[in-house]
């Protein structure tokens, strides 16, 4: 598992760094999508969501996607557009009431979860594509020594009811992982950040990987499921492997947007 | 049950049409901040949602308003706070997975249903507070209409699964009771619709109105509660009493915006 995980790594790193550096912004939009997409079916699949439901689920969460690239935002209307939508359907498929609010409530935040959080890396990509390869090697970088670091060190549980597994070994790791990418990252890249502040916004987005990662483990406990799919050998579900990524998206775009301009 | 309905309609209308035509528009939002907040109030309330978390929907529920009021529009970033807040409070109060999707997601829903859709009214408001009037008293006509005319002629039902007392004949008397009140209002407010778009209008908001009335019967009978609250004798719940108007709320405020400027 260690090994095949590794293996998987080291061949997508390369690709996924040319790709997201050289190729247009379209490119990289159509691959969040792909990821975003398959990340929101797993959400759906973990409450037995009806096939008829996520596919609409899935429209909306695709249509957010291409309205944040093409504005750079999307309006409330959106929002209010996809509640009406998703509720009027729900009111005319089933003919029964029960469970309606679970299907109409999760469909919602199904889409705000995946789809909406993971476009802030569209919006972050904005200050050039660096600030999104900061961001994934920094996420990566924090899961990863959270993975390591917690098993091999890990004794004190975090946070047991939620996440049986993480140590608060395992989450130092994931702030020290942050921290040490961002600051390699921050020289690699070129990215002008001071030392203080790259330390301190990779300690911030190590904290973040864990706590949207504690988030998942929530959701996923909560439905009975163990991984939320398996796509990439030894990897477990995608959701599983952005589950860091789409709070971190956000939060280091509120960040990056402040201090850069 | 009747007549308590027919005297507090008599005794709130005069009040009413006066407060919201000749007060600024801050007492507007500050009276439809009040209905919205009893009636979120009162949709967490079907789903037993706990005390702390109510009143964390409640709060940002006023923020959204206020922020639409402000702004004319609340950004994407609002609803990723929302959702990222809410999950994160969810997993740090309660130390059990079990039921936390559904926590989070009606207090996310529940924004969108009451409090999102209302401020339609506010957005509505700045053609001129005489578009609310005509809202409010369509949907209030259309209300009526299905109601009475329901009740004298009633016989087929509309869709008995989610709202075993509505009728064909009640849903025919929302959409006259909407199309006869457009009408009738175009020429007392001198809104300059002419007479087709005024009936086209009017029938769409009756036609809305029922629809939004058989949404919140699904989420009530879902829940298996009856009345949503009991605030104004005579007439069940705030949200019993607005379930037209979310919904009639935003498909008016998209039709003016096009078709007046």
């Amino acid at each position: 598992m260690n090994r095949t995980r590794i293996l998987t790594a080291l061949v997508l790193l390369p690709v996924l760094i040319l790709y997201v550096m050289y190729l247009p912004p379209l490119f990289f939009l159509l691959l969040l999508m792909a990821v975003a997409l398959i990340g929101q079916t797993e959400f759906y699949a973990l409450y037995g969501i009806k096939k008829g439901y996520r596919t609409l689920g899935l429209i909306f969460g695709a249509s957010l996607m291409l309205l944040i690239f093409r504005d750079g935002a999307a309006p409330d209307d959106y929002f209010a557009v996809l509640f009406i939508t998703v509720a009027v359907i729900r009111l005319f498929s089933d003919r029964s009431p029960g469970g309606s609010t679970r299907d109409v409530s999760i469909m919602t935040i199904g889409i705000i979860y995946v789809p909406l959080l993971l476009s802030y890396m569209t919006k972050l990509r904005e200050f050039g594509p660096q600030w999104v390869l900061y961001l994934l090697g920094s996420v990566w970088c924090s899961d990863s020594c959270a993975y390591f670091i917690g098993r091999s060190f890990g004794k004190v549980k975090l946070y047991e009811t939620m996440s049986p597994n993480k140590t608060m070994a395992g989450a130092f790791g994931s702030i020290a992982g942050g921290l040490i990418m961002s600051l390699f990252l921050n020289i690699v890249l070129n990215l002008g950040l001071s030392t203080l502040s790259s330390a301190l916004i990779g300690s911030m987005i190590g904290f973040v990987t864990i706590i949207g990662d504690l988030i998942e483990s929530m959701f996923k406990r909560d439905s009975g499921m163990k991984d939320s799919g398996d796509l990439i050998p030894g990897h477990g579900g995608i959701l599983d492997k952005v589950d860091g990524m789409v709070l971190a998206s956000p939060v280091l775009y509120w960040t990056v947007i402040r201090i850069v301009i």
